[in-house]
């Protein structure tokens, strides 16, 4: 896969790159919105296209098998043609939903059993298996199959689960080997470092997978409830051991904060589903803090959403407005927010890649972690 | 307010024209998608303009009277800048959806005491209320406060009620005459004929209101359980004795073949929630009859939803990602298929209006409801 870095940060391990696939150029640092069941909750793709700008989206591996099905999805021709993206698309493995449906699954060395939420059906997961529902799908990138650890995970456990995942991605990447995309155009296969916050096991995860080789290497196990501090310290030490001239990306990542620390922790890539589902609960991201869009406070506030954003929303419609639509239970209440907060998340990464290009991130990034951290109301994470 | 017939069909009473309000230019005959609290469900500004080409939506004067409320409406400059829509904007009076609220409302010879559905707190609608209320919001066309009777309605009732609207079409015209645009642009009052399906009734209807001077007539009081062949034939008894430079509104109508059967008679507004709603509920209109597209049948069909169409939805998805998006709830579906519904219907009477110029209506309009009248899978009225 084509990575190629174009800038970096002297004071930091910042860069900028891009990504090249079959369905275009990703400029690196990226945030990639979360489209689960082959939909960005919300929106519709010529929004994501035009007024988001999103250069990569995210599937989930475990949601598309279930629904529609690998038929369905071979029948179209792939995710890209069953949705109508026509840009860089990045499917997980499905082990992050399986393994957090700790009731409903069953883990044994050679995969995982599981029950599917939708009407109870039992499944099993296999490194094999997930490269070949990925082939299906039809995604540019792949994710391995790989146990992601809770926090906290007692030692012992995490021990076993790093030799797991390792033991695992052997067989993912033998199964990538084996196999052809269906759909005319190159998929490339991702490793999943895990190890949760021990450093030695991330350091044997990251020599293990780094000896099998891979297109690029995703760091996992993280925001799953570890401190932010923990979080930035086990980037910063994996970041140091991966290899320079690969993408990395930080798997489920996060807040506009811990992106930006991440970032200057020399992370390329990031996926969350806080912009759309903080979206939907009336939860506006500004480059000013968080706005609770139903307070009262918005009732006549004639303003935009966030005076400094040029998106959709922000260009057509004031807080007012949208405050009354959420009020009011109205479905366009969550086109709009959901456009404004991908916006907003796209553009911070966009923003950041100017830095430090420019040699200006170390400066901009704290002055905007200062501002972010401001609550303008009693905001409550969902 | 100018309304100009431009061409008659020569068969029937069928005819084309063009309203001009202040907010553009609106081609008759002409469907109003249903805008209820400020907002058409499910799509947004841009694509009431640029997808589905809407010249004209309604607003409802009942909902946007408790939510925002007048003080929020005039604080934003009424509601075209309040739901940033520029094009023209017509506002029910309020009474059908007080009158659909036997329960909690109480009918006065002054008006009508109602309670919130939203919150239980009495509030009480006279013509000169729902004048000031309309004058607020800001709506290019106005309608006055009636007594919508519901179906199947004794004569003696149908008798008061006529007499009762009547009177208050007298008190909404003195509002009218009395009060001003608060926006600065010109706001116009139709007349509500009622009467149930009772000729004479009607016939006096429309000698009392004919004779108050309205910028133009609705006819109410159809479209609440009658037969389609009854309220065929009051609107053709109405359109006979309607003064013909001016144009008619059949409220609350309805479903594509009732609309065709209409123009024919002689209208040239209608509004429905009908495409909208059934949209929701996964209802698609075609040229070749209904689609219910959570179907099994869909699941691999890679056509789009009406192959003849070219909306937004049917440019870009197939039938097979529209009933995904259904089966999996997304927002996604409701977005798309209200896209399609809405443009289905403007489409129709795009159409419609051109079969009058061409003369070639008739025949056009018994080919279009025969193959509208097939329901390619089981269809249930929703």
């Amino acid at each position: 896969m084509k990575f190629e870095i174009l800038s970096r940060d002297r004071e930091s391990k910042a860069r900028t790159g891009f990504i090249l696939t079959e369905h275009g150029v990703v400029e690196t640092p990226v945030f990639m919105p979360v489209g689960t069941q082959g939909t960005v909750k919300a929106v519709n793709q010529k929004q994501l296209n035009e007024d988001i700008n999103a250069s990569i989206i995210l599937g989930n591996t475990y949601h598309l098998y279930l629904r529609p099905g690998t038929d369905t999805l071979k029948n179209a021709g792939g995710i890209h043609k069953f949705m109508n993206w026509d840009r860089t698309l990045l499917t997980d493995s499905g082990g992050y939903q399986v393994f957090s449906m700790s009731e409903l699954r069953k883990l044994k060395p050679e995969g995982v059993e599981f029950r599917s939420h939708l009407d109870g059906s039992k499944h099993f997961f296999t490194p094999e298996k997930v490269i070949e529902i990925q082939r299906a799908i039809g995604s540019d990138i792949m994710m391995p199959l790989d146990e992601c650890t809770p926090y906290p995970c007692d030692y012992a456990y995490a021990v076993k689960s790093q030799k797991l995942t390792s033991a695992w991605a052997i067989e993912n990447k033998k199964a990538f080997e084996q196999t052809e995309s269906l759909y005319g155009f190159d998929q490339y296969l991702f490793g999943i470092i895990q190890g949760s916050i021990y450093k030695d096991l991330r350091e044997k995860s990251i020599k293990d997978l780094t000896s099998i080789v891979f297109d690029g290497y995703s760091i996992g196990g993280l925001a799953v409830g570890e401190p932010a501090e923990v979080m930035y310290d086990t980037v910063d030490f994996c970041t140091d051991m991966l290899p320079v001239e690969q993408p990395r990306y930080l798997m489920g990542v996060g807040r506009p904060e811990n992106i930006l620390e991440a970032i200057e922790r020399g992370i390329d890539m990031f996926d969350c589903v806080m912009p759309t589902r903080n979206a939907r609960n009336a939860y506006l991201f500004t480059w000013n803090g968080i706005l609770s869009m139903r307070n009262a406070r918005y009732k006549d506030d004639l303003i935009p959403v966030d005076e400094e954003c040029s998106c959709y929303t922000c260009r057509n419609y004031t807080r007012a407005y949208l405050r009354h639509l959420f009020i009011s239970r109205e479905i366009l209440a969550l086109e709009l927010a959901t456009i404004h907060n991908l916006y907003f998340y796209i553009q911070l990464v966009k923003k950041a890649g100017e830095m430090i290009s420019n040699g200006k991130f170390k400066l901009w990034k704290n002055e905007v972690i200062n501002k972010l951290s401001i609550n303008v109301n009693s905001y409550k994470e969902t």
